[in-house]
C-alpha cells in the first residue's frame, strides 16, 4: 500500500487521493471535533464551506440539526455550538445532527471528496483510524494546515497514525517518513501538549482562551471511532 | 531572528526570502557538489539553469572552467565532470572554476537569487552555515526537493542545519520544528546512511550505481566551508 502526506488544504489535489483513502487531519480543531460529537452519540456531522451554507440547510431542510464551527477560531455568530470539542457533549449532541463549517477541515475534506474513502483522523482516534485502513488500496494523510499553512500539529498526528499502521507491505512517502520520525520525536522528547502550545496554531488558541482543547486534543487514542464522510455527511464507519 | 524551511524548488518563491538569509540544500547531490569542490579549492561555481548555458558559458566566455552536473542523475553528453562529490578532486578542481547545472539544487538556487545572502548547506557543512548566519536577519531554508517532490534528504539536512543554531532569540515556524525533530529522530533511531538510502531519491541513485555517494553525504560536520552565492558565482564565504 502506498502511503503519501499533503500539507494543506489548498494544495491537496483530486489526483492525490484517486482511488485512496484519504484521512483528513486537522487536529486543531475540526478533527477532534468530529471525532468527539460522534463519540458522544452525535447522529451525523454535515460539512459545508461557508455559514450561509449552514443557515440554508437548516432553514430549508432540517431544522432540528445545531450549527457549528468558527470563523477565525470563534463561534459564529447566531451559531449553537464553536469548534472546541468539550462544547460537543452527549446532553446537547446526543441523537441529533450538527451542520459544521470551519476554516481549514471542512475546506479539506471537501477538496479531498472524491477518494475512494474519506475518513476523519486525529490523535484522539489514530489507532482506530489505522486499523480501519490497514488493507487499503494506498493512503493519504491529508493535512489541513492553517489557511494555506503547515501545521506541526496536523503533521504530527499523521505520524501517530503511521505508527499505527502495520509496518509490512507499506510504500511510504519521504513525506510520509518526516511525519513519523516528527511524531516519535516530539513524544519523546516535549510530549504532545507540550508541541501543540508551540505551534502557529496553538499559540493562537491559547490567545483566544482556548488552551483547554489544546490539552484535551493532544490526547493519543482516546475514542474508538472511526468517522467517515459519504454523500455528504460524516458518520461512524461501522454504522455503514 | 524568524527561521522557515521551503520544501522544493517549485514552491519557493521571492518574498519567502526577502530581506532574509537562505540556504540552498540538496543534499543529493548539488549542496554536497559544491561544498566538497570548494573544500577541495575549487576557485568557482557557476550554476546555471541549462546544459546549453554552460557550454555557451565556456565557449563565449572563459574556456578554462570545467563543466560539471547531471540530467537524471547521471553525467551529460560532453560535460567533464558529473555530480557525484568524490568526482570533484583537489587535483581536477583545485584552482579552477565549474560551470554547474543540475535538476533540482542549481533551480532552488537561482529562484532564491533576491535574498540578502544566499548560501548553499547540507550535513556536509551543517555547522558552518549554521555559525555563519546565527545573527541573521531571517532566515529561510530552502529545501530543493526532487523534481518538485518533498525530498526527506533535504528535510533532515535543514534539521541539521538548525540543531547547529543557537536556541536563543529564534522564533521558529512550524516547519523548521518538525524538521529538526526529523533529523534528531532519525539520527538517534536508524541513523543518516540508512535514511538517505530510504529515501525517494536515495533510492534512484542506488539503482544507478551512486550508492557511494550517499554514504559520503551522509557526513554531518565534515567541512568548514560555507559556500555563499554572490554576482552570479558561488564562492567561499570567507574569500569574500
Amino acid at each position: 500500500m502506498l502511503v503519501d502526506v499533503t500539507l494543506t488544504a489548498d494544495t491537496v489535489e483530486g489526483r492525490d487521493v484517486d482511488g485512496r483513502t484519504a484521512i483528513v487531519i486537522d487536529v486543531l480543531r475540526a478533527s477532534s471535533t468530529v471525532v468527539t460529537a460522534l463519540a458522544n452519540g452525535c447522529r451525523e456531522v454535515i460539512p459545508v464551506a461557508t455559514p450561509e451554507e449552514a443557515f440554508a440547510f437548516k432553514r430549508e431542510r432540517v431544522a432540528g440539526y445545531l450549527l457549528g464551527g468558527e470563523r477565525g477560531a470563534v463561534k459564529i455568530p447566531g451559531f449553537d455550538l464553536g469548534n472546541s470539542p468539550s462544547e460537543y457533549t452527549g446532553e446537547l449532541v446526543g441523537g441529533r445532527g450538527v451542520v459544521l463549517t470551519t476554516t481549514n477541515g471542512t475546506k479539506t475534506l471537501l477538496r479531498v471528496s472524491g477518494a475512494e474513502r474519506v475518513l476523519v483522523g486525529c490523535f484522539l482516534n489514530a489507532a482506530a483510524v489505522a486499523r480501519s485502513v490497514a488493507a487499503g488500496p494506498g493512503l493519504v494523510l491529508a493535512c489541513a494546515g492553517t489557511k494555506g499553512r503547515f501545521s506541526l500539529e496536523d503533521f504530527a498526528a499523521a505520524g501517530a497514525i503511521l505508527a499505527e499502521l502495520p509496518g509490512d507491505g507499506l510504500e511510504i512517502s519521504d513525506l510520509a517518513m518526516a511525519a513519523l520520525a516528527t511524531y516519535r520525536q516530539l513524544l519523546d522528547s516535549q510530549g504532545l501538549v507540550d508541541t501543540l502550545s508551540r505551534t502557529g496554531h496553538g499559540k493562537d488558541l491559547a490567545r483566544l482562551g482556548f488552551a483547554e482543547d489544546i490539552i484535551y486534543c493532544a490526547k493519543v487514542n482516546m475514542w474508538d471511532v472511526v468517522p467517515e464522510y459519504r454523500a455528504g455527511a460524516i458518520r461512524k464507519a461501522s454504522q455503514e
